[in-house]
């Protein structure tokens, strides 16, 4: 049983009544970000029940000590970890003398909770009555400023509903936080100096180790019905890491008080003198005031969702969750700093320490390359780009690779490997081709060749490189392998063979190559830049393509099936459907070896080898694969349902597509997995996105053009997506029985639905 | 360049002069301990050099956290460390007031260190100049007792040669002791009591979760110009954990005066009162006095040497190094204890965390059988089957097999799994074959088969069910497989139908499947014991042998050899000959997944098979896989010289079987690998002595007899070894154109010597 509290809406992720139980889970729904900072949906007040307090700052990272392996060697030292950033939303609250706490009120009633997607707000309410007998009502939102983006802001209001009270508030900043997982209880900020004047306060903090310094402040007002009470503190308490600042009122009954908070973090990445730049947000943040930073709010997500909005008619909790994905997508990264990438918890959780896997090039980069400004797209490059020279040392220092060859990290925060088990580090190197890939998705969508011999043609290289001297000749089969390898499907581990590895080098050799030809011809000054930088010769090109002309794919004949890796049909080939219920997931039930010799699979392995490369197979080769693979497919990766769906949507298995859409969709409202409380998936909301757009929507570019091949669940009265292609906007609106195009833009366009031609002229509906 | 410092002698191992960089190296090398306890060589006085601290108990030890695998099950809760034990050789010494520490001493000179491996005990000598001008001269000798096996003692004379001093003896016991791989500096012992009277104290602690307790005490005598002195301790210092006695002597120029040192340990393991216990082993001890003691020492020794000396003429080192190797087994492990086993470092370091590896059975065993009383092997074999229900609860629990089948451990202390990487702990799985062939060589030597219908029995079914359970069916092969294994070369993890695990897997089986049948035919009572308790009926043994009987092995019909795993030829087949010295040992040059993925091989695998199953296979093959898996061993496991020099000398390959010989024999004491300081190898040591009396006395037993094909090496004038065959004693002297054969016992044996019969009667010289 899934969970279900949360109340289907158009708009807002919403749960009504009180349960300690749900604290944790909620936390992490109603996470709110602003792609510089985000935070789980924790307390303003003190709570004393079980809560998983968690503040994060984008690119702020600690290294935390690696202790793997009996003798093994190339571990990387560290592996980063998501910072549990100091606290600047806490406001402790005493009415009548007594602490305030949720969990210790002796009656909680009409508490809700709504998180406001339309227009970027998070909103708390309740009636509490405490155990002195003073009941309130409660009434606070809080937002993290889209524009203003190192500031957030919230509104705490109090009204005593049975008698007059006496409320003090108690607005902390605390940089004394650690981290759910820290070993030993480790501290990883180093507090530096604590400061106020006045209504602002300001906590500087050093990261150890990566030396990051963020100072978190505050600047407080209150009000008491509806005036600015013009109150300074009361008393201050600091220590070398906290400051709380008292503020108290007298509050007649059913009068309204309430403290309005600023606070957020500056950060070193961005400012020489963080205290300076910290009263400098202040002084803009509190001159606009509480109501101007929501106005500004509304417009900045009024103006995502113009570009963003998917809409689902006739399906409440399908439009809920396509809209809930793509909220956090645009919480987690905003495409405004190279520097920054995609974490797959984004600021909703610690797990997964780093904040850059394959997932950004494999599911993220279409989803922002199609619903923002390009730029942000090459941003996603850039930052591969930046880091190709901590690729290249990686191969070769850690892992004995020569003369360029570049591996990138698994995970990473700054370019360093920092997952620490050799079947994903050493081995799970199809990571290269993805981002390769990327590099040729952008190139395929945008039109824009210029990143490739700007930047793309030195990654492309070093890649190549790398699949050139990993791949080694097999004497046996006369042709190139790839041994002991990790594929997409991490449940098989130093494997010979992984088709889709095999596959991805070969097209990674062949797409270097023929893009070096293409710069050599058209950007000859780049060529020579480049050629000399990284000293390539025709001959090492001759020596790459004797691999990539020469690679070995494993295939059955019997089947007609490629092979995911060479061992696999002397598995246990038993179906996912025939395997008891009390098994599932197997990743939690059985041990390790158990699930590496089972036939099961994680995620999409060789089927994503055939959504990447749709194009090169027949839809007859794609049927024959899918439905070999999918029944051992257990989707236990928060990424396989989009590539099922997509696929399933392509194949006209229209009700295996919807129930994989809705799985990917609502995977964390309805917590199919269990572990919401842990944060949510976000990089795997981009394929949710994907399931519409290309599944559904079956938007393809093909030699420049787009290609649609509209379905849609017959669950649906219609849905609507729209794309920013080559700038202009296209809005697709797919009914039963019919599909539209309306263009925002200033030059016609050709598309092909269905296989025709069909021409869209700005501003002028066109219904197939 | 190796280690050349220890001098050659045929009964000693010798340092001469005093080098702190070599401190720790001689600690390991100068160990002493009595299967009961057992230390590393550390100065009994303060010392401020590098030094590593290692005093153990055996079968005492300490379950430490694991903390791995992102999101992997089946891992244990715990490693298991051997743990640094309480000290009871701490003297401090000082002198005309000045503490004496070696490393401080202006002047060090005829700095001597002997282990006398005939007597089994270690002596320090020295003159030393103290800062403060005087000097001394200092004979400390040390032994653990093998009669009184609780107790040790230590003589530490002291002569002052250039004026009077003053001398403070300040013995002590102190259980405030730390691992030197602790991770953030643990403590593992809890301090319970510490009590004196008179010349005695007693510190008792208990170790925190495993609560093992252990009273570890002392006992001072002093001694001045050979005469007890009768001094009650001037001063008692202690603190919770610690106590220490101080006894001050005024000692004239070239006077001799010395403390000697009772200690050592009483464990809840073997008391319910372990101080009650102390007090009685210091009163059997101290009334027997130093000379006594020493005396017993020496005979106990000769006993041990009389039944497993093997001489070696005309090669000082090798014959220093067979006996260091067949030392340091008997200071292990005596055999008394089912309990107790045989760690890889002995008492000698903490490396390697358990005590009880595969290397007992494989290694082992043979020596033991031979060398000792064959309840000694028996009680080795005992150890596992009391360990039996935790193999079932292992394979049940963790790894989810059913109805009694049995995984034992990759390593452990009590039973349970205590290593924690997924590729070893749940797929080295081989380690189950090795404990059912001891059982099977076992009785193979010892002709008992008494043990198999009481204990061995159980044991079989066990293991017999995990192979049966543990295959799968491959409908592509038609054959059973046995997929996801690390075989006995741990550079190949994962890897598909391993032949030697699929080989044994099959023995195991039919193995089984023989000795119930034996039993049901000459144990009736027993059969219906074992059968009702693990409920095995027919069918069910039919099922296994349907697996035994089709069980797959890979093979190159082109080589016409066995493969040691499916994917071996698809490898660069680079032989070791042909890789550059700099790449060695790969293991600490290479990332893990080139080890992985190249073709080299740490330890006899497909080799171990035929060491095990020499019988199964014409010498010609045996030569045809060796010639082919040899070139790609490095040998990087102590394990891998001893089994390749026996079959070596079985093909006649003798300079190859003499250096592997040299390699196996002299591995710590030339320091093969660089890494003494951390211990030695103990179990490869046992494969030393197999590499004499199995590899070139060609000893085998065929059919109840002794079959020996004896060679000698050229750089020998002749050898000899004694084995206990089935309670007579066999003395085999070979040279280089005779064999001698000399027995004790009272009846004669035929033995089978080059192929011939020839009879050996009692006390009569034969010559072969």
């Amino acid at each position: 049983m899934n969970q279900d509290y949360i109340k289907a809406d158009n708009w807002s992720i919403i749960e009504e009544g009180f349960d300690a139980e749900r604290v944790k889970s909620s936390e992490s729904l109603f996470s709110i970000g602003n792609g510089a900072m985000g935070q789980r949906a924790n307390f303003e007040e003190h709570y004393t029940g079980e809560t998983f307090q968690g503040s994060y700052i984008a690119g702020v990272y600690y290294p935390d000590k690696t202790k793997v392996g009996w003798w093994k060697n190339g571990y990387p030292e560290y592996f980063a970890k998501v910072l549990n950033a100091p606290n600047w939303i806490g406001i402790d609250i005493e009415i009548n003398g007594e602490a305030f706490d949720l969990h210790a009120c002796t009656q909680v009633s009409h508490f809700r909770r709504e998180l406001n997607m339309k227009e970027g707000w998070y909103h708390r309410s309740f009636e509490a009555t405490l155990k002195n007998g003073t009941q309130i009502r409660a009434d606070i939102r809080r937002f993290l400023c889209m524009d203003l983006d190192e500031s957030g802001i919230i509104r705490y209001e109090i009204t005593p509903i049975n008698k007059d009270a006496t409320i003090a508030y108690k607005p902390y900043v605390d940089a004394g936080v650690s981290n759910e997982d820290a070993n030993w209880e480790e501290k990883f900020w180093e507090p530096l100096e604590v400061k106020h004047s006045q209504n602002s306060a300001f906590v500087t903090a050093r990261t150890f180790k990566t030396h990051f310094i963020a100072t978190t402040f505050m600047h407080n007002t209150i009000w008491l019905n509806g005036q600015n009470a013009t109150l300074n503190p009361e008393n201050v308490e600091s220590n070398n890491e906290k400051i709380q600042f008292t503020y108290s009122v007298n509050v007649a009954q059913n009068t309204t008080s309430s403290i309005e908070k600023i606070g957020g973090y500056t950060v070193s990445m961005n400012h020489e003198n963080t205290l300076a730049a910290a009263e400098k947000v202040i002084a803009t943040a509190s001159q606009l005031g509480y109501e101007k930073l929501l106005e500004q709010q509304k417009n900045a997500w009024a103006k995502i969702w113009e570009m963003s909005d998917i809409t689902i008619e006739g399906d409440v909790k399908a439009q809920q969750g396509i809209r809930f994905n793509i909220f956090q997508l645009n919480q987690t990264y905003s495409g405004k700093d190279s520097r920054l990438n995609i974490g797959p918890k984004g600021f909703t959780g610690e797990k997964y320490g780093g904040s850059t896997y394959w997932d950004t090039e494999a599911y993220c980069i279409p989803f922002y390359m199609a619903t923002k400004d390009q730029q942000v797209a090459r941003n996603l490059l850039t930052y591969r780009y930046n880091q190709l020279d901590k690729a290249i040392e990686n191969a070769q220092n850690n892992l004995g690779f020569k003369n360029g060859a570049a591996l990138y990290p698994m995970v990473t925060m700054n370019g360093e490997e920092c997952h620490n088990e050799w079947e994903i580090t050493h081995e799970e190197i199809h990571r290269n081709g993805a981002i390769a890939f990327a590099i040729y998705n952008y190139h395929r969508y945008t039109g824009d060749y210029s990143y490739i011999p700007e930047k793309g043609l030195e990654v492309l290289i070093g890649i190549a490189r790398f699949w050139h001297q990993r791949a080694s000749f097999s004497k046996q089969k006369n042709q190139y392998v790839i041994l002991g390898v990790t594929g997409p499907n991490e449940y098989e581990n130093n494997v010979n063979n992984n088709w889709y590895t095999n596959y991805i080098a070969k097209w990674c050799i062949d797409y270097a190559a023929e893009q070096i030809q293409k710069v050599a011809a058209e950007y000859a000054a780049d060529h020579k830049r480049i050629i000399e930088k990284v000293k390539l010769s025709d001959a090492e090109i001759a020596e790459w393509k004797k691999v990539s002309g020469n690679m070995y794919f494993p295939y059955s004949q019997e089947l007609g099936i490629y092979l995911q890796q060479d061992g696999f049909l002397d598995k246990d080939l038993v179906p996912v459907k025939d395997l008891d219920k009390s098994q599932r997931p197997i990743n939690q039930k059985w041990s390790w070896d158990r699930v590496l010799r089972s036939p099961y699979i994680k995620q999409a392995d060789t089927l994503q080898g055939f959504y990447f490369f749709e194009d090169h197979f027949t839809k007859e080769q794609l049927e024959k694969h899918f439905d070999f693979y999918e029944p051992f497919t257990v989707h236990e990766s928060s990424l396989s349902p989009c590539v099922h769906s997509i696929q399933a949507a392509v194949l006209d298995k229209m009700d295996m597509a919807y129930t994989f859409y809705l799985r990917t969709s609502r995977l964390d409202l309805d917590d199919y997995n269990k572990e919401v409380e842990e944060g949510c998936h976000i990089t795997s909301m981009a394929g949710t996105w994907m399931s519409i757009v290309e599944g559904f929507g079956g938007m393809r570019i093909k030699n420049d053009t787009l290609h649609f091949t509209p379905r849609i669940p017959k669950q649906w009265d219609g849905y609507s997506f729209k794309i920013n292609f080559r700038h202009q906007i296209l809005k697709v609106s797919v009914h039963q029985n019919e599909t539209k195009f309306v263009l925002e833009g200033d030059h016609e366009i050709k598309v092909v639905v269905n296989g025709k031609e069909v021409l869209v002229e700005p501003n002028n509906l066109v219904t197939v």
